[in-house]
């Protein structure tokens, strides 16, 4: 892609994420790329063009982090992906808003989001799998446990950014990871708390 | 209040939860609760007064639940704080849309929600420290367990609902509250567990 039209993307999600799709104009768009707004007409014939654009690089971003799943066999591996949802959460929070507007299969490509969301919890639930046949967290000790607790970091992925902005409170990436590594770490065995306190403590707590 | 404004603000609150508050005329208003416009305007002036009027409301409503808690001592009562914030969140969720509108904090009423949901939190935290006193639930294997817990009962008191249309599940009172249920569930010591079993099991499981 042309470094403008990257430029005139980032632009645009950053108005998006501070003022809602909605209420940006193309005028505001063009001054936050420093350009006219016929030069940006000239990259994206309308605002619905762009916004379109905006998506489909959303949801790039969004299978780009499929992708790095289990590129390692270690728990740092999961660290990196965690980082990798913050990026994506905290740089198209516009999305997430789009999402709650009203009514929710209303919201602009409903069915890719919702199978996208799908996809993180399938990748969640082996993830977990593959840590307990790695002996790094504990056999399950009732049915449905792991499958409860892949929901929860769903959650938190998710939320932990409008939730933190809900109660006002301040967040990063360090908390945001914190967040996750905190659902995990009860159910840690020996082997997987060595790991933990080997890779991850350092860098995190 | 009088019956016709009770009819008013429930028509406007089933409307905006399906279409967004931005979208819904007073003409849908009116004829949603079978009155013409005129009728409508003589209770409330304009959209705008209506507005407001339907965000008192969720605050009564919300600040109703708050005076729920701990009435009595044993689980069941926390089992229905948790379908009251069913109810509450149902019903009202416009408001979580509205929320997630851009900038949350030029969302109407921001600071009245923000404190609602920290109300929320301490309440939690209060009722698992009662739970622990009661050795309902085991005491903290590691500080800040409890903390962590209460911050992942009010996730899913708040979000449940919009998760489960994000990933196109289907939801009801049963599935809210066995979720909340199965969050604590880890955490019973064996009076906690026979409680359970005897007042809650049997209902919801």
């Amino acid at each position: 892609m042309y470094n403008t039209k990257i430029k005139i993307l980032n632009a645009s999600v950053r108005l998006f994420n501070e003022n809602g799709i909605d209420s940006v104009r193309l005028q505001q768009i063009a001054d936050e790329s420093e350009m006219s707004v016929g030069n940006l007409a000239y990259h994206y014939k309308s605002k619905d063009v762009l916004i379109e654009a905006v998506y489909e690089r959303v949801f790039d971003e969004f299978n780009e982090i499929f992708r790095h799943y289990l590129k390692r066999p270690d728990l740092a591996d999961f660290d990196i992906q965690i980082s990798i949802y913050y990026t994506f959460f905290s740089r198209n929070r516009f999305y997430l808003s789009e999402f709650f507007k009203a009514n929710n299969s209303t919201a602009p490509h409903y069915l890719q989001w919702q199978d996208c969301t799908a996809k993180m919890l399938l990748q969640l639930r082996s993830r977990l799998q593959f840590m307990v046949r790695k002996n790094e967290l504990l056999p399950e000790k009732e049915p449905g446990q792991y499958e409860l607790l892949a929901e929860q970091i769903w959650m938190s992925l998710v939320f932990f950014i409008p939730k933190s902005n809900m109660i006002g409170q301040h967040y990063d990436e360090i908390s945001y990871k914190k967040n996750i590594w905190n659902l995990l770490r009860p159910y840690f065995g020996p082997d997987g708390l060595e790991e933990f306190r080997a890779l991850i403590v350092p860098v995190l707590f």
